[in-house]
């Protein structure tokens, strides 16, 4: 692969400030919101993406056509239109389906909340799905609001980890070498062919590796790996303003952050006014544990539960809630604490509709410093487990450290 | 890629009954159980193989080189040495480690008894790696009682899922085209390159879509992946004789074959003799549902745990052992039942060091058919959960349904 012409990536005159129509996924990744600021020149061009998504995966060895594989109960195609919508200078994305996946194809649309985006029909061939969303475009068949565009970027569908970067590269490139309906097919042997032996203006833009294409079954387990690890990158521990309460929790902070390597930990109080935990909502931290004090169970959680609910985070990716409790066996016998804590079977049933994931965790809470470091480290494995292992055949148990 | 000649997979005049030497893993694939009884030729030929493994993984963005990563706690390398170890005719298996890891590398082939290896220090390139095995083979440096090899297989450490068929195209050919030292490199432009333009004997072997070779870290977690859904293809429920304990066994076999498709369940008694559980584990089933009677608590449990104890199961796969209970909420109040359960901790931190994970499930046992069924599906799920995922984090939790 060849690498894009030096500062390709940037333009030299930065565009206006940042809009704030940015879509859903702010916190992808720190590439793209170092680019989030750029746009394709001073005056912004008019840039739409054609998705033919037409295929029905016969390599895959699946029944589903791969862009409609779940990926943490999610269709992949929508993690792809999710990585596009970010990109606000996207004007309008357009996606060519089969007849038949039209429906399917609408409710994805409506679940994931996606914006921005139309749907033709997919041709029997991929060429001709992206000459139907080129016709679309340019005809106006979808009565877009917008001028037609001058740059059109053809994405597959099965790629889903395109960064900003190599989008803004791309667009840079066909703007300088006159190319439109550039395809962003990196390294395949057709371009390199047209590239070493046809006059042709096309130019191939250096991809990232993560732009690789979803092929095989073993493509849809990394995906799925990759996206568990980028959603684990942060856990807030949450607690109320008591302050015995707070020290364990420090503890359980530390122990955190000992145990889990790169993954940033922060702690939050469930305070009345509680704007810094909205906040870190807002930022789109999908993982919690919500720390409750020995007397009153469940209350930070049904608190922290509330909040949860109320805010969209739960839309694109499963938020995990641990629960964790604390149990001094010379005070209160493991039983009886135990019979209570199987309540949040209920409450996990419950907010498992809106897609938040919980989970109990007891940990033992014994005198001894030693000891109880011990069981903060055992606590600390546990939390770690749910949350990038995201199984959701452990929602609502009760698990002890 | 250019497919082999035909019927060049299988030898027209196949070889001599199987060898009763066939290394660790019989029943990674069908494919290779089909071929098993095939020899490259009449009178066996003298294969070797030489594994360069001197890498340092620069790509991977990980420290540890690619070929050390572990999946499921075992380094990649192990894996790739057991797929060529169970191709019976390879007589020997040279391996180029740097010197640096020449102990690590000593300390796997003991841990996990590989046989038929040698080792050689790596070169600074890939092909002086190559060089420095080919050499060691030719000079009998490695004291080998076997005559000199007529063909020397070279197979990547990072592709772990070569198959016996595809090894058996490479030696076919080999043989037909006089082209020793064969590289098993299926489509590098290298390869193609040399087809095309110069006057060797180079003849590409149509490979599997498997045999990809672990780049990025995303293979790392497609490779763990596979090798998950590979032993997570068959449960044994293990119960005793008494005939209540059947009964209920017997549904939850079933709810398990309706909610597992495509995984084989099947089920055997703990009786006195347990010829058949120890066929069963002969067989290399990695996956046990122990069903103990409701008045003695892990009786069944820990006479499987014995025997699996006693064999070299768990020597190359973690074995996960569900241990299920039943609780009928009228006889015994739930938290005396979990209270005494709560030994699983116990015993499932001795079994751990032995590679055998072992997980509690208390199914509760309502009189109503309609409930019962419903917590044995429960139940079915979690177990589901429990083989598939193989999360370490949940050793010795006790779950409930």
């Amino acid at each position: 692969m060849e690498p894009g012409p030096p500062g390709s990536s940037r333009p030299t005159e930065p565009g206006p400030c940042l809009s704030s129509q940015q879509g859903a996924d702010q916190a992808a990744s720190a590439s793209l919101q170092s680019a989030a600021g750029a746009q394709p020149g001073r005056h912004s061009l008019a840039v739409a993406a054609v998705l033919p998504a037409g295929g029905c995966g016969e390599r895959m060895g699946v029944p589903t056509p791969k862009q409609f594989c779940p990926i943490l109960e999610r269709p992949l195609i929508s993690y792809t239109l999710q990585a596009l919508e970010r990109v606000y200078w996207i004007k309008d994305i357009v996606v060519a389906v089969t007849g038949e996946n039209m429906e399917v194809m609408k409710s994805i649309i409506q679940k994931y909340q996606h914006k921005r985006i139309s749907l033709v029909e997919a041709g029997v061939t991929r060429h001709r799905s992206i000459f139907n969303g080129l016709k679309a475009l340019a005809e106006d068949q979808l009565n877009c609001k917008l001028s037609k565009p001058e740059i059109v970027i053809v994405h597959d569908a099965v790629r889903p980890f395109v960064e900003e970067d190599t989008l803004l590269k791309v667009v840079t490139a066909a703007k300088k070498h006159g190319c439109s309906d550039y395809d962003l097919e990196f390294g395949t042997e057709c371009l390199q062919l047209a590239l070493k032996y046809c006059c042709t203006k096309a130019k191939l833009v250096e991809g990232s590796p993560d732009l690789w294409k979803v092929t095989y079954k073993r493509d849809l387990y990394a995906v799925e790996s990759i996206i568990k690890e980028k959603i684990s990158q942060e856990i807030c521990v949450v607690t109320d303003i008591e302050e015995d309460n707070k020290y364990v929790s420090h503890l359980l902070e530390e122990v955190l952050k000992s145990e889990l390597n790169h993954v940033k930990v922060t702690s939050e109080a469930l305070c009345h006014a509680g704007r810094d935990l909205q906040q870190i909502i807002l930022d789109q931290c999908y993982n919690f544990v919500c720390v409750n004090v020995m007397t009153s169970d469940f209350q930070e959680t049904q608190k922290l539960l509330s909040m949860l609910e109320e805010s969209n985070l739960s839309i694109l990716y499963p938020v995990v809630v641990v629960s964790v409790h604390f149990l001094d066996f010379k005070l209160v016998p493991p039983s009886q604490k135990m019979e209570s804590l199987m309540l949040i079977r209920e409450f996990a049933k419950e907010v498992k509709k809106r897609n938040i994931w919980l989970c109990g965790l007891l940990i033992s809470y014994p005198q001894d410093e030693q000891k109880l470091q011990e069981s903060l480290r055992q606590g600390a494995i546990i939390i770690a487990s749910l949350i990038k292992e995201r199984n959701s055949g452990l929602i609502g148990q009760l698990l002890i450290a």
